[in-house]
């Protein structure tokens, strides 16, 4: 079993169990700080640049110092360097706001092995229930401290919602709105085809994070002779979809077999998307 | 000036820029954790039991190991010791899920003076402006994932709430429900009086954190010759009020003056309440 790496700005490499952050760290008392994760193949991060653009947006919305990106690539080659080829990763860029009692922010990347349980969602798909995210959809359109599209340190909900299902014996949850429409799940970006087009929801309209493996997807869809579009959808009309996919940059890309207890037909696409994703299977 | 005390469980004191914390405690990763901070006055902090039971609550929501509040007390006692008694402060108790990877969780306490703010804000009061918090009002009541009512350590959109009142030159910020109500405020509890009645905005039904302070406050209200309830109120209510408070913990009791551009008339009962809560002025 190869090791989990930590590396720290200003530090290098450390070894994992090392404490890294301040009690005072805002990033650890308030959740005060921006992450990327980002799947590793062949030793390198996929998407690397699209991640770090979604970063700089996520640390302005915080009006978070961000160190450059080339600091930040050099802290992801850090962690890189002896990683092997043939094993899958997933590289994780972190940046807090540094603590309350001055000092400065804190800056790592961690790179692990990917779980079982991660390669078992692409290899058999996943059991989802929709569970509201108490929003109506466009709320976080007109409201930017709700902080809509901003990957910050703040998962608590992310993380309850991923209990809950676990609890009803089910892989994952999918957020919809009070208004009846459906948004993302905690840590992936939902995707469907209906009528050879490839869908997903418009971030800018509902505050959801915006997906980079869900847009790179969408940028491919001609190469599936599919289309690609950014829509609004309701669950009922996933059930009748020729195809549902939850899409993250580590577990990739993850068919919905079964959604409120409505088993869901498999779609001869979930491998070509998955080709095209090129994750492991 | 007296400097930030951090005591550790399992390594006592340590000092303030000790790292604590590993790359991979999901208390960072995640803000998976759960915290309370309490006022100290005459080298005690005030309403320890009241605060180790929300902590407690907030820990058995998000199924998170606590340690037992004898531990957690001796905690606070090690951070206490050598505390001046006429000296203010913040006294903060924090445990987190633990590294992603295995291993213990991070159990820690933080004492600071107060904050000249803080202070002023008793002084001078609160201007204010409404800002959306996206629920209606009663959604959370059904939806327990979304940790209504648990202080968890993802308060990003707290804080960008407090950093987008302070763009408008605004001291906080007083969340409402998408169907008009008042919720609570990022780091406080909403008070008021109306028709000789104390009130607060009940958690159950709402979601809002129950306030260790407001409850106090209303629990004593009969000493003020005051009735006490808890009920939903709308803002504009609010401008027509005999007096609006933002009550916490380590705040105390500091009146709202000014909301949403409209200036509140001075209640003769903030003394009252500040004398009762037994925040310095």
């Amino acid at each position: 079993m190869i090791e989990p790496v930590v590396v720290m700005l200003g530090r290098g490499r450390v070894p994992v169990d090392t404490p890294l952050l301040r009690a005072d760290d805002l990033g650890v008392l308030r959740g005060d700080g921006v992450f990327e994760t980002m799947h590793v193949r062949g030793g390198r991060p996929w998407l690397l640049d699209e991640h770090l653009a979604r970063m700089v947006n996520s640390a302005a919305r915080l009006e978070l110092p961000l160190p450059e990106r080339s600091v930040l690539r050099e802290l992801a080659e850090t962690a890189l360097r002896g990683w092997p080829a043939d094993q899958e990763g997933a590289l994780r860029l972190v940046c807090t706001r540094g603590p309350e009692w001055g000092g400065p922010a804190t800056v790592f990347a961690t790179l692990a092995p990917i779980r079982d349980a991660t390669r078992l969602a692409r290899a058999q798909g996943l059991t989802v229930a929709t569970a509201t995210l108490g929003f109506p959809v466009a709320v976080r359109e007109g409201a930017p401290w709700l902080l809509g599209g901003v990957k910050a340190l703040s998962y608590a909900v992310n993380m309850a919602c991923q209990r809950w299902a676990a609890q009803q014996g089910l892989d994952d949850v999918l957020w919809v709105s009070t208004d009846g429409y459906a948004l993302e799940a905690p840590t992936s970006t939902l995707c469907w085809l209906r009528d050879e087009t490839l869908s997903t929801v418009p971030a800018d309209q509902t505050g959801v994070l915006p997906g980079t493996t869900a847009r790179w997807l969408l940028d491919h869809a001609a190469d599936l002779g599919c289309r690609a579009t950014e829509q609004l959808v309701q669950p009922e009309e996933l059930t009748a979809a020729d195809g549902v996919w939850l899409v993250s940059s580590v577990r990739g890309v993850a068919a919905v077999r079964e959604l409120d207890g409505v088993a869901l037909k498999p779609s001869p696409l979930t491998a070509d998307l998955q080709r095209l994703a090129g994750h492991p299977i």
